[in-house]
């Protein structure tokens, strides 16, 4: 019999998980595309934006992730164009100058931030989905008190230890408190002309509150938390403009050097190239075996993907577990598939969330349990540990936590430009 | 008595040992100004080049490292310009909008890579000099395995699997000897349609033979452990022209799509603006206590200075023992000029040189004393470890190292691209 060849783009939860689930498997053959060449730890990204973490501390070579299933073929390239099947034709995806042909495709090329028809905003608001972008926000706050600490123009000065976070989910909460915490205890005893605890920090959220899918007694908590960590929070406050000076929040001007972005998503745009309906976030409407309607061998998974279930009519989360279970989901399908057996939904072991507030606080809700201050950020902690892959990873997060713990001090609190050239004139010159 | 004014301009080994040495001095009032935020341990830029070790594992910022000295006030910003003191009034640096009088200048700005003219190779073949230059360089090398693995054109596979160093000192022999032992254990099981040991590395040296600067035994020891990782050694072999496509060496044409430069040092241009003569490479030429002639007060060191001796007629190299024992030379200088007391000449206590090759290979001369295979290899450690800074720093290297010796693996295997946006033509369409 002819291997069934599994085509898997991207490398995030959902397409490593599905990869290892079909790992050694006989009669299949993996291929997984990513433009990436590294599995990046999603959770734990703002701290890389806040100088907790180093990048390689939560990204994995895809390669070495996979480097012991002998049937699995990495590509790192960028995903041009998908053929569907058609009668006695398989599919297949186009990528990095070749085609790969497919009888098994899975689509999970994750999302990105969205600004909701204002992409002109992104320069003066980067949101937080790559390494790059989380080495680009950690040298704009690491650089906003450098400036500070040189002007003698008290506006200016203002402007540039002002913090706007736009977004009150998860991670505009985890970017709010970590800078609060940051500018009172890292850099207190750093800075000569100014003090660094007298920075402003403001998390803005259109809706009436923050933590939209928490409890109100957990958001209530988060609030009051991060008020401690000196952050106002600003509900029902729609953003209207954002440029180089500051933001516009209900027709307001905030003067604000630095604004971060956490406030929507947008899915990849390859989901637009399969002939199924999509939602309002680019997301693919999917059947509950997470195929799309009309062909059951192509399936959209993690926060590519939509599924509304009778518990979440509106769609499950798009968060790390969900994209996880999922891709192991898909892998235990295409086994099953294998052997005539039936296929079944995929049912979401729905295990809770949380979200951290600086160093010591987090909130927590799983079932009926809700948890809230040290004890749901030792928790937050464990569950974190637990998940990174990769052995060295773990290690390393712990040890600087550890050290960030007892020292109050950050680890990785580099400002790094975005040029590496030393001669860019002549180099500009030559390549004319 | 007012207080003296020190402006240190570089925050290197001298600039930082020498406001160390100043730091809570009373009497004194140092500004150390740098365009970057952080302290570079630049002996072991080589291995972040490398993926063996993190940005952050060798960078500490600099107000960290100062913060415990009250008289030490710290600037990032780049230096525009220097006015001269004259008859009753003190000279000044200007950086970061801002005049900063002294009585005491030193100026320790380092040196960046040269091309003799061809600044336009730097394009095709960068230097190793900052933390984005061995992100630049890791991005380059890991890319090239990449696209070997998915091109089918032999000729294209051979071009990205030929790696090119040009300069046979320690930073070339370094990077070529790394670049061997990556293809060769870390990578060798990572790939399908590639056999990683197939690379072929040519380090290019003009001279008629590496690491002039050591024994000509010594370098032979090191041309054989660069040879057995799979290092072809050219010496007597002159670069003579760059290209996206390779390198033409002594005339001949060879095909590489990586090149990287190790084969020459320009002292900054700052140096320029003092009234003195400079040597070739730009290094200021400094009298026996590092004052440049007519002005006692201004003081150049480091890699940025040109010190000769009666042992030393081409000058002290520019290594960081060199600029280390200069910095604190000249803070023990300016506190003896309070006393009163005669100035003597600096003294260089020469303790060695060394250089490594792959996981377990080094070259060491320390006055007559000469080691090379196992035991050189654990003196670098020992020596490396020691003058790393920061106590955070020291046991995360040893715990990346001892990591990467027992797996084989590189922690850092990360390609990082230079752009951080998700949506550029947007952004450029409202920067217009």
């Amino acid at each position: 019999m002819k291997n069934r060849r599994v085509v898997i783009v991207g490398g995030g939860f959902a397409g490593i998980n599905c990869a290892r689930e079909l790992g050694n498997v006989s009669g299949v053959e993996v291929t997984l595309i990513d433009r990436r060449n590294h599995h990046l730890f999603q959770p734990l990204l703002y701290q890389v934006a806040m100088a907790g973490l180093s990048p390689a501390d939560i990204a994995v070579p895809i390669r070495a992730l996979l480097a012991d299933f002998r049937n699995v073929f990495v590509v790192q390239g960028d995903v041009e164009a998908i053929t569907l099947p058609e009668a006695n034709q398989p599919g297949s995806v186009h990528a990095a100058r070749h085609d790969y042909p497919f009888d098994y495709l899975v689509l999970a090329a994750g999302a990105q931030h969205a600004y909701f028809g204002h992409e002109e905003w992104e320069e003066n608001a980067p949101g937080l989905k790559s390494l790059e972008q989380a080495t680009e926000i950690r040298r704009r706050v690491l650089s906003a008190f450098e400036r500070a600490e040189t002007t003698e123009m008290p506006d200016e000065r203002r402007a540039q230890l002002t913090f706007v976070v736009v977004g009150g989910g998860p991670t505009g909460v985890e970017l709010a408190g970590a800078i609060g915490e940051m500018s009172r205890f890292t850099l207190s005893r750093n800075f000569r002309s100014i003090d660094p605890k007298l920075t402003r920090i403001m998390l803005v959220e259109a809706g009436p509150r923050i933590l939209p899918s928490f409890s109100e007694e957990s958001a209530a908590r988060a609030t009051r938390d991060l008020e401690k960590l000196g952050v106002q929070v600003w509900t029902s406050s729609r953003v209207t403009g954002i440029s180089e000076d500051g933001v516009q929040v209900s027709g307001e001007t905030l003067r604000a050097k630095t604004v971060l972005w956490a406030a929507g998503v947008q899915a990849s745009p390859t989901g637009g190239w399969l002939p199924v309906p999509r939602d309002q976030a680019g997301r693919v409407i999917v059947e509950p075996d997470l195929s799309i309607p009309g062909f059951p061998c192509i399936f959209v998974a993690g926060d590519q993907a939509s599924l509304r279930t009778e518990h979440m009519p509106q769609g499950l989360p798009g968060v790390a577990t969900v994209a996880l279970q999922q891709g192991r989901f898909l892998g235990q399908l295409m086994k099953r598939d294998a052997q005539g057996k039936a296929r079944t939904p995929f049912v979401y072991w729905d295990k809770g969330q949380m979200a951290t507030i600086g160093r010591r606080r987090a909130v927590l809700e799983s079932g009926g349990l809700r948890l809230s201050g040290l004890l749901a950020w030792w928790a937050w902690l464990l569950v974190h540990i637990y998940y990174l892959s990769g052995f060295r990873n773990r290690i390393f997060v712990l040890l600087s936590w550890a050290w960030s713990y007892l020292t109050f001090a950050r680890g990785a609190r580099l400002i790094v430009s975005k040029d590496w050239r030393s001669y860019p004139s002549a180099t500009k010159l030559s390549a004319q």
